[in-house]
């Protein structure tokens, strides 16, 4: 493995399944680490880290599990910290757990700032060397090799960089085959970075003949996890630690899904295989779905809303070339283009999108200039379609004369009491399909709930396929608060039918009103899906 | 004014109003933005640009309403392009509105690179040097000072140097008092920002005798907007432009809640008053209301987890030396160390609250813990009382057995019609005063405008004080929305008895019942203000 500052490889190092799990609210189980780590290695990321076989007994079965269902391309790594003060690597029982985790390759993190090693492990200065030597050595005579990660190691080598370095050192001549420099409170800043990255290169490779790999660990706490990562990389740093969506520890680690476009597509170092890289904004919504945590839609690269073009200008332009307001072909990560309807757009907006729906307008159709008014009248009463493409596209149904009809509202009843504590919720629809009244009515645990399943009861029959579709999600929002109670409500419905996911919306004085519009766009949507087979967006 | 790279001064000047609110899902009423825009002024931000007047008809009327509800402190400042190719400065229509807007200082961006300029604008490389000067020399004339955006500094900076810099050259001797590099593609990374800002720094200040001020307005596509932005400070750049939470389009813009602690309490730079720093927390949970999007637990410096440990090693460290876990002192910035697995944090706080209450309670009484754990219940069941004290205060005077009784809540009926597009409302309360029961009905436009209505006319004959109060704000919340409509509500609502506001919490998964609690709290809070007298929360 040649890693010096010469070569053009970046290796990636995943830790999402130890340091990124560490999320406050995220949790993983043996099956998800097992899932997400199958994804990881055919994204072609060529370090795992798992965990720490022996601090939780997920992590042991986790790597037995990988030991029966091995990956294909990349190396698991078991991690751990250097041996305990005073007992010799070989006898302690900590380590057992890492060599039955039966990985090739273990991280070993030890401590560089001297308060740590008095204040956090109680010993002295010259144990923690001893750790360091003893713990590498020993991994090494059964076999291992040794990612050496160096906790602290900027604000360790900022208070004390003679005890620093040799703490390095000591890694070193003990076979550590890497060097991880770890920002763990996640507070340096890249220029302190790129000094003292560059420093410690260039001594460590002036005292010593070992060929030496150098790596980079950092976390978000002051907002330059990304950027310190990338300015140890232009100092000569050739692995990098992160995880994917930038999940960790209180403000996350360096998120992999920045890191690895900005190396490979911006800066021209070799990460992962091109045609893997499509797969990036796909993996990330992936893991995000298996971590059970609401995808970033503002995230750099993968999120949804990464390539959405908002304005007039904006919009033309980009359509014409995209290189004016993008900075980057949006396609090679695999993500994609989206133009956003809103008070802002002009008509380019409205022509773009009636495209996307396949629906044939063009410039001089006075057409387009009502829907561009009906659009500008609905904001201002509230409507919001940026968020709600679905209620945009039956607007647009609508106005060029071509919306189908599945059924027809009448109206709704809702009863909604509470006494002594009890509350009871009863809705009832009426609905006309094919010119028959339908009346039916469901209880709910609200208001809404209750609507949703009137509803449905009334038109399962009609449209079986009504079975299958689900709310997904459910926003609300008060416009114009300050009118108190009286004041305008908009709705937003997500629904899906397993494949797809759809967004609607509705705006009344009255939330139950506002929900019931939404509720009702939402299946009807679904209906036209349905009946065309077509594709919105898919869930991964 | 001094701006050379001499002074430890930098100039924060903030966009939340205008490119934040290009955020997808973004949208920000009148009120909303004279809030946030009132808001930041009290965190001492300097300029604060409140959007495009003429762009849209919001903005014409949010710079009126600031000129009859004007800044302390801040300067507002209204922003446009530079005029239209073809007609001078003087004709163009589009300026006229910018002066209405009643500003001292105006914001002018302009082309930088050639490519926008002939395929975006349409025009001449000279006519774009002529719009920028005419555009500049208008306003300066007008009495205006001037602030020049260099749109797409860096991609036109990267194509054709020699044009980029004559544009600023020209705004320069215009009369523009800042230049400000934008990288509004946001792709471009710190070392390359480091190496253009130096070198055009470098020789403009060559080049000319005029004193120059420099600033700086990144995006985050790369995640790197926060690195950016301090990379040119350390160049010389003295004004940073970025938006609260890092609220923008696409993956949004420079991050002020990470710029400013990492300027004021890293770099030692001098930017708001540090009094004023230790609101920020505050301010960026304000205005994550008002937008009414869900605050980002995971950001840095002023996200609920940012200080956030888990058990172990970790927190008995921390405890013991916070140095060792954490990059810079919580309080500082407004935010508090949370230990996840120990409740000592949570008692403290407790005890903080009484204080501020008037209750007296000392942390032996075995009523704290029950607080505690009271408190920790209903905020797993999803109340929030950081933003609705006055319900928080309620249950504090409840758990010592103080709490006054004003009314008992025996039940409620709401009936909600709609019947070929008309609809009705009504709604039916039961309450207790002094042992006899009332019953009120009254219609609304909504349940819970009708439900509040029906209860103050229960009320109102024996506290008369009720006629007074006001329900000034209603929020409502979705909670775990993935489940649908059968997912939790959180409602806040705030009210008012015209020198005082408060506000309470209600939760349930009908949204009326969350709403009628929350309503019910806010006018028995206002009784209790009213028979004690007591200060809350002043009307801004």
């Amino acid at each position: 493995m040649n890693t010096d500052s010469t070569t053009n490889r970046i290796w990636i190092y995943d830790t999402t399944l130890r340091d990124g799990s560490q999320r406050e609210g995220m949790s993983l189980s043996i099956e998800d680490k097992l899932r997400i780590a199958h994804r990881l290695d055919r994204l072609g990321v060529p370090f795992i880290e798992g965990g720490w076989p022996g601090a939780n007994p997920k992590d042991v079965q986790f790597f037995w599990r990988l030991q029966e269902e091995p990956l294909q391309n990349a190396q698991a790594v078991a991690f751990c910290s250097t041996r305990r003060p005073g007992k010799t690597a070989a006898e302690d029982p900590m380590l057992q757990p890492i060599l039955s985790a039966g990985t090739r390759w273990v991280t070993i993190f030890g401590k560089s700032w001297d308060l740590h090693v008095i204040e956090g492990l109680n010993t002295t200065l010259e144990e923690n060397l001893e750790m360091i030597r003893d713990t590498i050595e020993f991994l090494r005579s059964q076999g291992r090799q040794v990612i050496y990660d160096a906790e602290h190691w900027f604000d360790g080598y900022k208070h004390n960089p003679t005890y620093a370095l040799k703490t390095l050192e000591t890694a070193i001549a003990a076979g550590a085959e890497w060097i991880v420099f770890c920002d763990t409170n996640g507070g340096t800043l890249p220029h302190e970075i790129s000094q003292i990255t560059s420093t410690v290169i260039q001594t460590l490779r002036q005292n010593t003949d070992i060929p030496i790999n150098f790596g980079i660990h950092t976390h978000n706490d002051a907002e330059t996890a990304v950027a310190n990562a990338l300015t140890a990389v232009l100092e000569g740093v050739r692995m990098v630690q992160g995880t994917i969506n930038g999940y960790g520890e209180r403000c996350g680690n360096a998120n992999l899904c920045s890191l690895i476009p900005n190396l490979q597509l911006k800066l021209g170092y070799d990460c992962i295989d091109p045609s893997h890289l499509v797969k990036l904004t796909e993996t990330s919504r992936y893991i995000s779905e298996v971590a059970n945590l609401a995808p970033d839609d503002h995230a750099a690269f993968v999120g949804l809303s990464a390539f959405a073009h908002k304005g007039g200008i904006h919009v033309s332009a980009v359509q014409r070339n995209p290189l004016t307001y993008e900075h980057l072909q949006p396609e090679l990560i695999g993500n994609k283009r989206r133009i956003v309807v809103s008070d802002q757009a002009g008509m380019s907006n409205i022509l773009a999108k009636a495209a996307t729906f396949g629906i044939d307008l063009n410039k001089k159709d006075p057409k387009c200039r009502q829907i561009l008014e009906k659009l500008k009248e609905l904001e201002n009463q509230g409507y919001q379609f940026e968020a709600a493409e679905a209620s945009f596209e039956l607007l647009m149904h609508e106005a060029v004369g071509d919306r189908q009809t599945f059924f027809e509202i009448k109206g709704f009843h809702v009863h909604c009491e509470q006494l002594e504590g009890m509350t009871n919720v009863l809705a009832t629809v009426k609905v006309a399909v094919n010119g028959k009244n339908i009346l039916e009515a469901a209880e709910g645990n609200g208001p809404v709930s209750a609507l949703d399943a009137a509803l449905r009861k009334a038109l399962v029959n009609f449209y079986p396929a009504l079975a299958d579709f689900q709310l997904t999600d459910y926003k609300v929002r008060i416009l114009d608060g300050g009118a108190g109670t009286s004041a305008k409500t908009r709705v937003l419905v997500e629904s899906s039918n397993g494949q797809q996911r759809w967004t609607t919306v509705g705006v009344s004085t009255n939330i139950i009103e506002a929900s019931y519009q939404a509720v009702v766009e939402g299946l009807e949507y679904g209906l036209i899906l349905q009946t065309q087979g077509k594709e919105v967006v898919t869930l991964s």
